[in-house]
């Protein structure tokens, strides 16, 4: 695309390196920051400057937070012997639109991925055993991404804490709600099968108890 | 969606404001700037502030510029006995984008729909004439969607311009390059029956006369 404008130019370029956005898409962007109020670009591209650099993580959990210790793990209200571990900020998200769980939970910042480079030592893992060692985790969910290298992790943090005297839990597989039988892969379907529930548990959705 | 941090929440916010972004999508963004370095978040809001902050608009031919009269009309090897008249900046990018149209633009700002409340006053029409008072142009190239609204604003500019010894031309309508005649709409079809070219005229592609 031929730009008359340098100004035009550089800030689709900027705008096409966010994740799933063309030339096309970031010059529509651009197009439409062009018609709003300078203010309002200003409150935008403010909000987003002090995120990035205002932001700070949950010395305990990791979570983003916009202070030391984040709302979550702060809360007097959360069951503290339940600790949900999620692959990153984007599952607590989703755990939390839910409104099921009560626990706190701890980010790993990925999963075990030996052909990315990702071991051990670039995950959230020892401050995880801190935790436990702490000694009020009574629980520990993995709620982890159903994969080999997710079911790995599941595996790996659950010889590295053996010693302690902990429950350790994965969030059930099956097939979703509305989901069609006859397209769900194999594997999750015996495994729903092997799992099957009791149907008083299948009706009620209830928070984790 | 809950977040656990006013700093994100705001910049979801301001994200999801932008034509086509979700607030998933705007989540997913969000997160991908929190993984850049904070040097890149400054470039990425820099650009985008300094776009709106800046750019101004060619006093002759409206169109976006860095400066007061835009690359395009300042440059010396374009036809300026020529004027396509454009809706808007992106129709201008189209068109250079082809490589193949030397002479100068137009941007009226929209066009004529009376129901959305946009009358000649709204539009960049008063300085056309000017332009065509200045004697130098020959042809006007009236490039604008083909609506009802794009013919209504056609149809009145000529009148506004008839007193003027020009040449008022519309680019052609027909069949897509790889569009499928069964497919196209009757009016198209109709029309490109009606104005069918003979074969050479048909096979070369080349810069307009």
């Amino acid at each position: 695309m031929i730009f008359s404008s340098k100004l035009i130019e550089d800030a689709v370029r900027e705008f096409s390196r966010l994740p799933g956005i063309g030339k096309k898409t970031a010059l529509r962007m651009v197009l439409h920051l062009l018609k709003m109020e300078k203010g309002e670009v200003d409150g935008f591209t403010g909000a987003l400057s002090a995120m990035r650099h205002q932001i700070r993580f949950c010395t305990t959990c990791h979570n983003i937070s916009d202070t030391d210790v984040c709302g979550i793990c702060a809360s007097p209200g959360r069951n503290k012997a339940q600790i949900c571990v999620v692959e990153n900020i984007r599952d607590i998200i989703a755990i939390e639109s839910t409104q099921q769980y009560n626990g706190l939970y701890h980010v790993l910042g990925g999963i075990l991925s030996p052909l990315d480079g990702i071991g051990p030592e670039q995950l959230h893992i020892g401050s995880l055993q801190e935790r436990v060692a702490a000694g009020t985790v009574e629980e520990l969910i993995m709620a982890l991404s159903p994969t080999i290298e997710g079911d790995t992790t599941v595996y790996y943090l659950a010889r590295q804490l053996s010693g302690s005297p902990l429950k350790i839990t994965t969030i059930a597989r099956g097939i979703s709600f509305g989901g069609e039988l006859e397209y769900a892969d194999e594997m999750t379907l015996a495994r729903s099968i092997a799992k099957r529930l009791p149907i008083d548990n299948y009706v009620s959705v209830r928070p984790n108890p």
